[in-house]
């Protein structure tokens, strides 16, 4: 269950259906981590007095359930008096396809390496391109806000690696904060290595790839990628399962025993930054 | 999945247990109207910024769910930019105990009786003291208002009948209303006694007993009672379950072939009023 909320997980600004796209993504993104096959959704919807918004986030709900295979089963519909921040939860219910045991955050061991896969940063700069703090040749432009409005997590990848992963999440808050969460509900230290977290080509022409931006990816969020940690044995069949699903896995760091996080930058020792990602209001 | 929006489905005076008990009720009348047993919830939260209401919220969400006997497994909690309408969503699942079709709205045949759990407009009455427009004796008073505030669903009566109708649903939106939808949805006509509305001692102190009484019970809404048709033999196995469970039964009208609702006052046809129920915008 994901719920999503103007001015704060997207934009005022957004078209409606990428707004009902990436709604759809992100809870598919959470399947996906946890190797679950999508069985359909429900959605709780707060009508707008604007029809128009209404029929092209259908138009963007009805592309997203397709694309990923996720039927609406039901939900809710609700009118909310004005002025308030619109607000869209789903849930997504999904059954794993193997016997074997579901992901848990909590699984990786010292030893296993740490894995992502497609590539990081691309939705923070396309969000940066956005509010007019980054901008880039056309063509990585849209490559980058395509990235930020319209996530396309590989339920495919997730469902298939999951019985080999110790631990799987998705990158939804920033893949340092998360691989953080990870290493701490494991009880192990984690070390990530910047130089490996990969950068697609748009994002190195919007931000460059210095220690810099590659900081901006590691912290930036919304990725909806996976994150897991594995034993170095895995590694032939989890790169044989990226090729077959047309998603590129990299390893990123490894897991030891201790904890907390340590980044690495051309083999030094770099400090933490001030964020590790987006954190949650409590 | 229902969503409940501060200032449409309570009042921004509600206190903060009864909001999240109310919440809980709704969804697990939806499961009781198909005979299903509560197996767990899912929760879209707004954090308030007051945190003596979150800690309310969470103490009426945790009475509730071991009422209901129905575990919180999950959910989300997001932040709300100020002005905004408090917004909650809640998804209950639920399995049939039985091997018997789940109850539908659309398979009431002519010939049926339609029933319904319980006394109808106790909430009405309570949200018409709430504002004002209504009053009491104190006990009567303190029932109404419960009626509203913290509606009590009977799943295990619905559990146990589900398997002798032939459609069911729960009374939310009002007797009239929902009973016209039950009729139209399994292409039959059907007439309700007014007469026969059961109406608690409660209610009669508040609003009386007459048409114009029974009219607002059956219009109100949020009873949160069943609604079903079912063969006339069914009716000693019905009440021994109503007696079993606690919860009293009666029968209210009749389904015959053709289309549309009539109502019937002592024993003369009355004119369907103005409005049916609560009407969800569109």
């Amino acid at each position: 269950m994901d719920t999503v909320v103007e001015g704060v997980h997207f934009l005022a600004e957004d078209p409606a259906d990428t707004v009902a796209w990436k709604l759809v993504a992100t809870n598919v993104s959470d399947l996906a981590a946890k190797g679950a096959v999508p069985r359909g959704c429900l959605l709780s919807y707060p009508l707008a007095q604007d029809s128009s918004w209404n029929c092209a986030f259908l138009a963007g709900l009805r592309s997203a359930c397709e694309h990923f295979a996720i039927p609406l089963l039901g939900g809710d519909t609700v009118r909310e008096p004005a002025p308030s921040a619109r607000s869209f939860a789903l849930v997504a219910l999904g059954e794993p396809r193997s016997e074997a045991p579901v992901p848990s955050r909590s699984g990786a061991r010292a030893g296993d390496d740490l894995w992502v896969s497609g590539s990081i940063g691309d939705a923070g700069a396309g969000l940066a391109i956005l509010c007019g703090q980054a901008d880039a040749d056309p063509p990585s432009r849209a490559a980058l806000v395509a990235a930020y409005r319209t996530p396309r997590p590989s339920v495919a990848l997730g469902v298939a690696i999951a019985p080999l992963v110790s631990a799987m999440m998705d990158v939804s808050d920033g893949l340092l904060i998360d691989a953080a969460r990870l290493a701490r509900a494991s009880r192990v230290a984690i070390e990530i290595d910047l130089d490996a977290v990969p950068l697609s080509p748009a994002f190195r022409h919007a931000k460059g790839e210095d220690l810099a931006a590659r900081l901006f990816a590691a912290t930036a969020g919304d990725d909806y990628q996976l994150l897991f940690a594995a034993p170095r044995a895995q590694e032939p069949t989890l790169l044989a399962h990226a090729t077959e699903h047309d998603r590129p896995l990299h390893r990123v760091g490894r897991l030891s025993a201790g904890e907390g996080l340590q980044l690495a930058y051309n083999g030094q020792r770099v400090p933490l930054p001030a964020s590790l990602g987006y954190e949650h209001q409590s």
